[in-house]
């Protein structure tokens, strides 16, 4: 991958973008003076891919790709190729136990790359990102993963809660890294498929996303410290899910 | 600690900081206009504490105090105590088994946050910062470190190596985290007194540092990920520690 995310402009390559790998685009900036009914099929093909869209001024499009015929829209393809969280689902082996992280809202790139570069290191078999109030996997959290975010599935979901109901219908237990947390890190069984929730920055795991969880991980924590940084949460709980893993 | 560090200003106040509280003065920044020997005792003490000498023009100065009668010598004073190593290593009761850290030219303070906050947190005796080409405990690393960076004791050193050897004197056990080390991260024995050397982000330990550690520990990895963040690996290893230690 490029160190730069790749813009595309102009009406046809971007309902070709759409249609050929819509699970790339990461979102479209519409100059503010078009009408929707000129971009018709392109806010359909988005809705379905549930893309962003931003209404701007003609002048952010010009900072975007600068004087080139951009017919009013300009598309963020992603570097990281995204899988569909259904094909993904429909892959997956949970015979093997395998284990994946859940990002509810991690705002920071720098928490977001290191916990990927984990993931893929530790053996899980991916993280899923969700569409909103989440940093995207764009090329900051390229570069903080050295390199190796494209190493591990990235599965993009609408919606969180959803994608857990979901992974529960397949066999997956669902733990959540929590300072109030019920269970103890070291006490973690690998003898089922497991996905673990790494929560917000600030405010942990949101309520809702809590209710879903079929138990929370607590990590010990002495000297009054109440949390640790999200990406060494989540390097705690991947390691010891391998290190009980490889020895089972 | 209030957000940002604080600069203490003036011939006679700076003299008696560095009298007072060497330890938590970062550096000293002089007008380069100013002749040495006007400066002469706040020189020689800087060089007694080895606190790093800037020389600067006087807008410099005006930029970090403002128009006051700075009599040509601005010192930058640590909100964070550091303590004397010396003084760190004669407290240090070495029957419980302790662990502590080592930093080797760690320079996000970022990572450094992370790393304070989650050695407060597994219960790590100390975390050891060389005093050159090392991020300093600054108001960033304070804030990364989410307030936590004041529980656990930062111990200064002038030279990391010339430290190691005094803590192997003191029977400590030098393990170096490294992608090539001998031995596996989960056979790590805690019977003994132990510090863990942290490398720089880029290249890791410092050959001259490597040959003085008396094992190197590996993380397994999987994808052929080469290394993991810094601040991950130092979670992954002082937790380790934790696990082994509150169990034995």
């Amino acid at each position: 991958m490029s160190d730069d995310s790749i813009y595309i402009y102009g009406r046809n390559p971007i309902e070709e973008a759409l249609t050929t790998e819509g699970d790339r685009i990461e979102k479209i900036f519409v100059r503010d003076s078009i009408s929707d009914s000129q971009l018709s099929e392109i806010f359909d093909l988005a809705s379905q891919h549930r893309i962003p869209i931003s209404h701007v001024p003609g002048s952010k499009l010009y900072d975007l790709v600068g004087s080139v015929n951009d017919q009013g829209v300009v598309a963020l393809r992603s570097e990281v190729a995204y899988q569909d969280f259904g094909n993904w689902l429909d892959s997956i082996d949970t015979s093997t136990y395998p284990a994946i992280l859940l990002m509810d809202e991690i705002e920071d790139p720098g928490n977001l790359g290191a916990i990927l570069r984990t993931a893929a290191a530790a053996g899980i078999s991916a993280v899923l990102v969700p569409k909103h109030r989440q940093a995207p996997v764009n090329a900051t959290v390229y570069k903080t993963s050295a390199g190796t975010a494209g190493r591990i599935p990235i599965v993009r979901v609408g919606n969180l809660n959803q994608a857990i109901m979901k992974l529960k219908d397949e066999g997956f237990w669902i733990g959540g890294l929590d300072m109030n947390g019920d269970q103890e890190l070291w006490d973690l069984e690998v003898d089922r498929p497991l996905a673990f929730v790494i929560g917000n920055e600030g405010s942990g795991i949101s309520q809702k996303t809590l209710e879903h969880c079929d138990y929370n991980i607590k990590i010990p924590m002495s000297n009054q410290v109440e949390s640790l940084n999200a990406s060494v949460s989540a390097g705690l709980i991947c390691y010891e899910w391998r290190r009980k893993h490889q020895s089972s």
